[in-house]
């Protein structure tokens, strides 16, 4: 029978309003026995590598009157998401100790996952594991959802994504290039803007945060208009970008950060565009795409490799840092996908 | 040669803003020759018989900063939109005297258009002629391409119509109905309310203007919510409706009618639902659908021959009521289909 350890984790300790803050979690450590209890079929036993911090974690942290497509954290308990794990221990036919996989897992050193339905066993480990929070999990599967399955890009046409180097901009501005787009992109500091430009080969980009009018920067970027628009911040940018879309022009609802932490969300002026210009805005969810998983990486592992697609990361070390990291997305303070490693293999 | 005739005309008098009034036109005299010049091929003489007022033209009425997808009227100009005409005489190959037909016209008594492209011959004459400024002409194919092209019903849904008495709306109900949907209209009188419950078969109605809750009126007539929504008004109830769609569900957007005369639209505040919702919101205009006209006859024809689909109209007597019937539309004052009776055939 196996020892008991201490599992460290993070908590949420109250419900969130506002800006989160790392004080709105702890830190703690529980009991816990490594190992799966007799008689549990189906179940692994796991070693928690990677945590992603991801923006629609926020609307965990509220108390939800209505319901979501994700239920809320329950105050003193370990907070949830998705990251890389290792198998340490399998009653579950699909998996075997030492093998690899990502998809939903808790922030906590060791879990016991009873119903492992939410994991993705993973096939190509000649790439930093680290990817599975980001380009090869995720936020890859949203990016190419949003952009390939929303919007079904042209060759030519003009592309704008907000929130540009983050973990899912980053991925669209460069499938949009490998699609022979047109594409420009907007971030929060001189350094995001630089690795847009020369980094991920945004053909155009600025910051938004340097922008008295938001309307002219895209005028200036777009003197035609914009044919499709990756939208993930949502608020004062989404009524500038309404201004500037052409006939026809889709926008791809992936996420509307600007607004999650504010009590009252900022209002949108300039709907009535839609009618005119046949704008089709359209909400969606990587979930619902995950079957075409295979496809998306039989396109994604090889442009990696032949250093055609690049992802930037900012690794905070450690569970203790995870607090601060999920917090920091919501300022931006992340360069490139915010992970938190928490063990090396 | 023909002598000269007084044609009486609408003109507008200015640019407006906010709600237009009827002293922003004015009714004059020009003269007019009653023939078509000679040596000018591919032109037809018409008489206007009735005149449509239709909300899109209040933008036309501004001046507009930006291109739009039509263009404003010119002040000391006659107003056009659609309309039903009488072929006086002609040089197109495809009309003879006596042809009816609708589509674009001016708001007088006597037009000659030198390139009538904008034209519909009336092969179904055995209607009512007045149907084709609603639900024969643009209107019907309005309220078909929005709700079957763009939101594609599922027999079953939950389908809401706002301004659901007016020219559009009221088909919508009935082609939902006609679909096995379960629809609910809103409307600003107990008139309109009584007409949706009992002559266009709506299975539930509300007055908007009775509920100092919108979204509690919507929970109350959608418990499980709302597949699919026709957007005629715009501001606080699509706030409202975002609130109570259900996931996947549609949102044609065909005007914001609430939004058109206010000098500041009122802001959007719940867009973030669509994403977790997976909300499609579409603009479309019923001049993308033209070549589903026959189509749409198809099936609209027998309906209203066999008493399944009916049409209520408030006719304006004479082209001196007209401005008082157009100003009208933008405070519900009309009751049904508004249009102008200008001459008989």
């Amino acid at each position: 029978m196996a020892d008991e350890i201490r599992n460290k984790q993070v908590l949420l300790k109250n419900y969130v309003t506002g800006f989160p803050k790392e004080s709105d979690m702890e830190i703690a450590t529980s009991s816990f026995k490594l190992e799966i209890p007799e008689s549990t079929q189906n179940a692994v036993l796991v070693k928690n590598l990677y945590l992603s911090c991801d923006p629609y974690m926020r609307g965990r942290m509220s108390k939800l009157d209505t319901p979501s497509f994700v239920s809320a954290f329950n105050p003193g308990q370990p907070i949830s998401g998705y990251g890389v794990v290792k198998i340490l221990e399998s009653t579950h036919p699909n998996y075997k100790k030492g093998d690899l996989a990502w998809g939903f897992t808790m922030w906590e050193e060791y879990s016991l996952m009873e119903s492992p339905q939410l994991l993705v066993k993973i096939e190509n480990t000649d790439l930093p594991l680290s990817y599975y929070t980001g380009i090869l999990g995720m936020p890859g599967m949203t990016a190419y959802a949003g952009f390939h399955e929303v919007c079904s890009p042209k060759k030519g046409e003009y592309v704008y994504v907000s929130a540009a180097s983050g973990a899912v901009g980053q991925i669209v501005g460069q499938l949009a290039k490998l699609s022979g787009c047109y594409v420009v992109g907007s971030a929060g500091s001189k350094e995001k803007v630089d690795l847009l430009k020369n980094k991920f080969g945004y053909d155009e980009a600025f910051n938004y945060k340097e922008e008295p009018d938001l309307n002219a920067a895209l005028k200036r970027c777009f003197p035609v208009g914009i044919d499709i628009y990756f939208e993930n911040v949502g608020g004062k940018m989404l009524d500038a970008v309404l201004l500037n879309m052409r006939i026809r022009g889709r926008i791809a609802v992936c996420g509307m950060i600007s607004q999650y932490n504010l009590e009252n969300p900022e209002g949108i002026y300039n709907l009535t565009s839609v009618i005119g210009k046949r704008i089709r805005m359209e909400g969606f969810l990587a979930s619902d795409f995950y079957h075409l998983y295979p496809k998306f990486l039989g396109l994604v592992v090889p442009s990696i490799k032949e250093g055609k697609v690049v992802y930037v990361e900012d690794v905070a070390q450690g569970l203790e840092a995870a607090p601060k990291a999920l917090v920091g997305i919501f300022s931006g303070h992340n360069v490139g996908k915010q992970l938190v490693l928490v063990a090396r293999e």
